[in-house]
Formats: structure tokens, C-alpha cells, sequence
């Protein structure tokens, strides 16, 4: 992301001097007098994405500093904390959807087994929550907990409605914005906190946090449908085989006739159970024909919209500009 | 335990009522808005234990009170925190061995897969932090996080060690420390930090709590060789077909004459691999045969008089004597 978006130039320096702060703080919380622990941490760290939640404190705590750059060492913790937690979850998302392929790496759960791949996942949880009870303000590590409360009832719920072919869109986005945007708007919420704003500047940046983190999921479901492998950095066509319902099928199964979408209902059904090439491609082209693809875009591109409306509470500075293009950069992907 | 031991009446009853509070606080924290997550959070709560852990809290912290038996909320705070971070181990490590018995119900995993036992734990564990943060004295939530940072540290080092026919007693005790003891030590030494008590009365504890949590241990595993699947209430024989070696093993392993222990790592390897009833009941016929589980027994009873002498730092009261109780009833297994 940051190679790509016009950033100014003395923010991006910035940008990168705290990215490699928040690093050093990473691997040195992580560190374990133990040798088989510190492989295991070293394979994870070797899978690390594009560090879309710790960007989202480090610079939605730029653009609410007084001076609209300066952070605090509470920042870089926090920054830290998140990516932390957001790694976690990845590593129990392998156990969770049995993925045998993520960033082009071999996951640690294909390589040690699941029980290794649930208490190294564990090992981080409990790392991220040590490293976020030494702000000296508790109330940061109560939000991030009860944070990561919601975002594991978006993962039981979207559990709960494996196989549901009834999914609506309601329950969809109640799905999504637990397990994915509750996480994204408390990064940016709390990076305001820490600045001591107040509750309007809070509640402004938790709602560009919430709206990008669902339209980024929306954008994430599409690419698993109709990405390829390579282009994605990880496996595609796991939510059709998991038999889980994403946008654009919920708009195809409530809008397109009865009796196609019986039919539709019945080809999910087999991929679920076959997970079969020339199936996933029919299913993906009958969406992209039928405009269902297209919808999903417009609703995760309408979400940035009012993402980038949000920060309007915000005063004028380098640092807006980026979260604004951060955004942007949302729905081309390059996060 | 409550039944059995030989408390005093006033003791026992102040107990109780200590005990339906934190069952109050352990239902009202993992309440959801969501009705597919309290379902599964009730199937949990259906396979509580003893609750040596909150009881060790609860117990410490009226031993080490002014008066011997007055405790604040944050002891009840902390007694549900730390039953709520077992409990979630508990749920991970049906994941981690297997296990299809665990206190004669059926697990999580077994039911329900092992992907939502995995959110389950993390739900767990995020509502133990979350829970954790209330407290008002944050290094409470940091030291508890430590802690679970070591419990982790000790199940990645006991995973790395599996088929390690050459484990010795060194290492088998860096395991059950870590990933047992640490737990109970910081149960006991946080009540009595919980009471502004000393680094004295705080390190004493901690050592009652950690030699009660090795003992623990040690008993744990040679029921998992000896005991019967109905009287210890959950899967039995589970270390040997994991290729786990406990305190008896490594003993006969170290002790037995050259010949003999290549025989003994041949039928270990093999009830790795088959699982067979008839070789089990052999290992532990040669184990007991040659003392080493009488030699494990005893090394327990050893450190449980440890963890009793250092309750001599506290002035003498019904909770004290109870602690020292509590620590005699490990050895005959009420807990």
C-alpha cells in the first residue's frame, strides 16, 4: 500500500520509521526463552500481509494528534496489539477452514498439525493482551478485549450458518462486521483515544474503521470467488466449498427467479460437497452474468464512500489524505 | 473437595456463597446478544470441574486477608477469570488430543467440530481478558497474561516433545510448570497482591500454589496410566498413544537395566502407533512392578508438604488450615 498511494513524502518516511518500530516491538514480545517456540513464532512472522490494522492506528493516530503526525509510544503498542491479534485469528483460521494454502506459504497447521497451529495461535492472543495491559490506561485493553469478544461471535455465527442457504443479507453483515470491521474501527477509535479526542472525533473514526473493514471484507468474499490463486496469495473458492453464502450469492438467491435459483441452491449444495473446478466456475460466471458480482462492488464501493465521509470530523492534514486513499486502496485491493 | 475435607463450618458456608457469586460473574460475562453463541457456551458450562483454580483464589485471598477471611470483588473477579482461562484450555485441548471423553459428557470438538471449538476457546479466553481488564489495578491483567503466556510456552514445549523417548526429568518438570503450575501459583500469589500483602507473603504463596500445581500434575498423569476412565471422568491412557512421557515412564526408562528399557521404548513406539489395551495394561503392570509409579506418588507427596510449609508465612486462621487441606486432598485426588 504504501509504494502505491500518493502519499507525501516526509509522512511516508514516517510511515515506514514506525512500521519498523512496530516490528522491533512485535518480535521482542514475542520472544520466548524457549527455541521450539521462537521456530514456530519465526515460521508465522514469515506470513505477515500488508499490515492494514496497525496502518490504520499508526495513521488515524497521526491525523488525530494535535498536530495532525505526532504518536505516542501508546500508538506503537497498540499497533502492535492488533496485528498481534489479527495474526492469531489467521493461524486459527487455518484449523478453522482447513487451508492448506495462505500467502504462499505452507500454513503452520499443514506443517506441525492443528494442535501445534491452536496454542501457537493461543501463545499470540495471550501475548497481544500482555503487550496491551502495559498502556497505562486500562481501558485500551478492556476495548480491545471486549473487541475481540464480538469479533469470535462473528466467527461462531458465521459458523453457526455453514450450510444455510436461507443466509440473508442482514445476518451477513451482522457476520462481517463482527468478525472483520469491529476490529478495524476499534484501531482507529482508540488511536483517537490515545490522542485524548473526544467522543464526536471517536465515534467518527470508529465509523471509517467499521465501514472499511466491511467493505474490505465484501471485497475479500469476492476475490474468493472469482480470484485466482496466485493473484490473491492465498486459497480461493473455500467459501463455495465450505458452504458459506457471501454478497453476491445472497443477491442472486433473493433476485433471480424462483426457479433458477432452486437450481443455484442445488449446484452450492454440490460444491459444497464435491468442490469441483468446472462447478466453481459455472457458479462464478452465472453471478458475474446475472450482476450479482457487480452489486457487491457498488455496496463495498458505496461502504468507502461513507468511510471517507467520516473523516471529514477530522482537520486537513497529510495524514487525512492518506487514511482517505487507504480507503481507496480498499477496493483496488492493494491491501 | 468442599465435602470432604474437614472445614470448618463457618469457612465451608462463606465458600459456598463465594462460590455461587463467581458462577454469577462466569455466566453473566460469557452472555452473548448471539443465541447460536450462549448455546454453546451452556454445553461448556456443563463439564465444570472441582474449580480448584478459583478456590485456590478464593481461599489464598481470605488466608492472606487482615482478617483471615474478608475478600474484595476483585478476588471474586479474579477467581472467575482464572476458572474461565482453564476452562478455555480445557476446550483447546480436546482439539490438541483428541480427546472424545472429557467428564463423562461429550466434548465440544466432537460435537460441533473442531473449528467452533476453537472460536469457543478464543471466545473464552477473550471474555477471561476482557473480564480481567475490569479490575481496577492493571497489573493484575498483566501478570495473568504472563502467566498464560508461560501455560502456552509449556504446551508448545510438551508438543515439541512428543515420541521423545529420550525426555528427561528436567524437562518433564519445565512442561507441568509451565503449563500447570504457573497458573496455580499466580492464583494464589495474586489474592494474597490483591490484599497489598509483601513480596514475602506473595512469593510464599506463589510457591504454595506452584508445588500444589506440580503435584497436581504428577497425580494427573499417573491416573491417565493407572485410573479407570469412570472414576477419573475423562479418557484414560491418552499420554502413551500420544507418545507422552510422564514422571513413571521417564523413571523406568532411567532406572531399568539397558536391555529392558530398549524393550520398554519398542512397546512405548508400539502403543504410540496401536493403541492396544493389552500392551497399556502391560507398561503399567512393569511400571508398577518396578516402583515407578510409586516413585512419581511419592515425589507428588513431597512437594504437596512443600507447598504446605510454605503456609507457615501466614498467621494461622480456618483458611489457612483450608489451604493446607486443599493440598493433602491433590494426593488423594478431590480435586
Amino acid at each position: 500500500m504504501l509504494l502505491v498511494a500518493p502519499v507525501d513524502q516526509a509522512v511516508r518516511q514516517q510511515l515506514t520509521d514506525e512500521l519498523s518500530r512496530v516490528e522491533s516491538l512485535f518480535v521482542q514480545e514475542l520472544h520466548s526463552p524457549l527455541a521450539c517456540v521462537n521456530r514456530l513464532v519465526a515460521h508465522v512472522e514469515r506470513y505477515r500481509g500488508k499490515r492494514l490494522r496497525p496502518l490504520l492506528v499508526l495513521v488515524a493516530g497521526m491525523a488525530s494528534s494535535r498536530d495532525g503526525a505526532t504518536l505516542t509510544q501508546a500508538h506503537r503498542i497498540l499497533a502492535t496489539v492488533v496485528e498481534m491479534v489479527h495474526m492469531a485469528t489467521l493461524v486459527h483460521d487455518d484449523i478453522l477452514d482447513e487451508a492448506d494454502v495462505r500467502r504462499g506459504g505452507a500454513t503452520v497447521n499443514s506443517l506441525r498439525g492443528n494442535e501445534t497451529a491452536v496454542m501457537l495461535g493461543d501463545y499470540m492472543i495471550s501475548h497481544a493482551y500482555h503487550l496491551c495491559s502495559s498502556i497505562d490506561d486500562q481501558t485500551i485493553a478492556r476495548t480491545v478485549a471486549n473487541t475481540t469478544n464480538v469479533v469470535c461471535e462473528g466467527e461462531l455465527l458465521q459458523l453457526a450458518n455453514r450450510e444455510n442457504w436461507e443466509l440473508d443479507e442482514d445476518v451477513y453483515f451482522q457476520i462481517i462486521d463482527r468478525k472483520t470491521a469491529s476490529l478495524c474501527g476499534t484501531c482507529c477509535k482508540l488511536a483517537a483515544q490515545l490522542n485524548d479526542q473526544g467522543d464526536d472525533v471517536q465515534q467518527a473514526l470508529d465509523q471509517y474503521g467499521r465501514n472499511l473493514g466491511v467493505a474490505f471484507q465484501i471485497i475479500d468474499d469476492i476475490l474468493d470467488l472469482t480470484g485466482d490463486e496466485n493473484t490473491v496469495g492465498k486459497s480461493t473458492g473455500r467459501d463455495l466449498t465450505k458452504g458459506k453464502l457471501t454478497l453476491p450469492l445472497i443477491h442472486y438467491r433473493t433476485h433471480a427467479p424462483a426457479t433458477q435459483c432452486m437450481a443455484f441452491i442445488e449446484m452450492l449444495k454440490q460444491q459444497a460437497n464435491d468442490n469441483d473446478d468446472a462447478i466453481g466456475n459455472q457458479i462464478q460466471k452465472l453471478l458475474t452474468d446475472f450482476g450479482s458480482v457487480q452489486f457487491a462492488s457498488l455496496r463495498a464501493a458505496e461502504l468507502i464512500m461513507q468511510a471517507q465521509q467520516a473523516l471529514l470530523v477530522l482537520p486537513e492534514s497529510p495524514a487525512r489524505k492518506l487514511l482517505h486513499e487507504m480507503a481507496q486502496a480498499v477496493l483496488t485491493r492493494q491491501f
